[in-house]
């Protein structure tokens, strides 16, 4: 069988996602571990002008969402960037995740050189399907999950490569 | 023209390692405009338990180049990983980014069921080929890029994620 954009995308967000509870699971049963409010992870930044360890998993989970939609061609779903606690992190990979799953295989294959356009904040950026995939959304999923894993790292969690890409 | 395991392979690897020698660019320069030693930052961890800089530029371009190799079913180049400055770190990167560009698209392509064995620390693990490059090599070499970013972010190097993500 040969490789499909279905495959390059869908499978490979699932399991970064799966990681990425792995990872705040690990890290909560840290704080657990010291006796404080593991809520005050959600606020952890590697340095004071990034982005806190909840603005990570919102913006992993945008990535695995919209970029499915996107090379489907249907407008994404969109996600309120509300959560505050350990708990609506996992509900909001969740939601992503059961969303992810309902496109079917056909609905991304063939998606190499369907026009994508996405708003970022110097303006519109026009990528056809296999750029898009390639070479934004996969590599913003796993900055933004090695983020998440390098805040929770110093944070003291007792993590490991093997945590952050999963079991084969 | 449908996705195929060199286009997402080979093209996503020099991406990655172009876009990691302008980050390490940036980190240099901010030592020159401290007035400090650019070969301090090398030894620099995001905690004392994680890689230093030079390893995970190590491990970045041993991902990339072992990548091709096992997809191409040839045994990887090795190199001696003795670098101890910034401009032997370019010239490891210069040599992997040379190493992939020699590979053609057809030793590459239709590698998605080819058996690749690796030795990890805790022994062989073997995939196929799709599984190794999506679910292996791309997570660990943007894990290894973004950890060499936020090493060189700590350290107040002026970067964003544009400068990981490079230009479209």
């Amino acid at each position: 069988m040969s490789l499909s954009m279905y495959q390059s995308s869908a499978p490979v967000f699932l399991r970064a996602l799966h990681n990425l509870q792995h990872v705040l699971r690990k890290g909560e049963a840290h704080a657990e571990a010291r006796k404080y409010d593991a809520a005050l992870l959600l606020q952890a930044r590697l340095t004071p002008d990034m982005l806190p360890l909840t603005r990570q998993v919102q913006i992993a989970t945008d990535m695995a969402k919209n970029g499915c939609a996107r090379l489907a061609g249907v407008e994404p779903l969109k996600f309120e960037d509300n959560e505050s606690t350990f708990a609506e992190l996992h509900a909001r990979i969740d939601r992503a995740v059961e969303y992810i799953k309902h496109f079917k295989a056909d609905q991304i294959d063939g998606s190499e050189t369907r026009t994508v356009t996405i708003k970022t904040r110097s303006g519109e950026q026009q990528f056809e399907g296999q750029g898009y995939l390639l070479h934004y959304v996969i590599p913003n999923l796993f900055f933004h999950c090695t983020t998440a894993y390098a805040i929770l790292r110093e944070a003291g969690a007792e993590l490991g490569k093997a945590d952050f890409l999963g079991k084969p």
